[in-house]
């Protein structure tokens, strides 16, 4: 349920096995609920294009569902191989894309600036993602498959990190702003 | 100008800075015609979301004015860096979402298959791709630039290779058919 006032944001962690999302909720007095979480999830049965399509599909039918205010998108990944890297491009293409055609504000986020918002670490263990995600949103236990949680805290680093350009304060910790490694 | 019975083929040599493409069509007498090529050009002074809106909007564009039968897409690509694999995977998958969301037939070459279907040489340096190309479609110059020739002789391609899971006989040399490198 959302009022208006509220800011919603959609994080997302692109995949093509896997991509999770979270949807969040600010309300105008700042107090931040977690809307949906889940994964959409495409079988390497299928080709590239119909994989890339599913996910397009699916977070067009979020993002028409919330009509968030930004979308927060987890950037790159270090270290893979150049066949990994294309195959996750094709699909953060695609939901780049769902939201470029919304004129959506896109944000993006590295990892390590996730973790760090969220937990207050950039090396922060899956874990303790999850943990943190389900404390800041009040869960009964943490957003599950991890890829929802992952998903879920790029929403929450967007109200950490990016709404008007300054540290948002709403939530309890606060740390200095760094630059994408 | 195509008539009933035409088969056409959208060639496409994805980039983010530079998308070729070229429309090629096959008479029921075998007979192969350029019905147009081109390239779609963005600037990295945009955000890598609203380049690869502009690229999914220009080949939707081609693909709606000449509904193919097939899509034939440069596949990749070796040897290049983690990021430059990334983001070429945005733009690659945006083309292949506008193909797949037509339901259209997907089909996808190595560079080096390309050269070898057109040329009769995998390594054939850009400038023989174009002077094939002309040759192979009775034009008056190469296509220009070169990506409007690289997109074009992805369409070529398939006529070679993929139509009916045989050589199609059309062109004058025959080649072995091989795996993808």
């Amino acid at each position: 349920m959302t009022k208006p006032g509220d800011l919603v944001v959609v994080g997302i962690d692109p995949g093509t096995a896997a991509t999770g999302y979270g949807v969040v909720s600010r309300s105008s007095e700042g107090r931040l609920a977690l809307l949906e979480c889940g994964v959409v999830r495409t079988t390497s049965k299928s080709s590239l294009a119909h994989r890339i399509r599913e996910i397009y599909q699916e977070i067009e039918t979020v993002l028409d569902r919330f009509s968030p205010s930004a979308v927060s998108v987890e950037a790159v990944f270090q270290g893979k191989n150049v066949r990994s890297a294309l195959v996750l491009g094709h699909a953060r293409g695609a939901i780049l894309l769902a939201a470029a055609l919304r004129d959506l504000e896109i944000h993006e986020y590295s990892p390590r600036e996730i973790k760090q918002a969220v937990v207050g670490n950039g090396n922060a263990a899956k874990q303790q993602v999850g943990f943190m995600v389900q404390e800041r949103l009040r869960l009964q236990s943490p957003p599950s498959p991890s890829d929802a949680a992952d998903g879920t805290a790029a929403a929450l680093c967007h109200f950490v990190m990016g709404i008007d350009g300054e540290l948002s304060g709403v939530l309890p910790h606060r740390f200095a702003r760094r630059p994408a490694p």
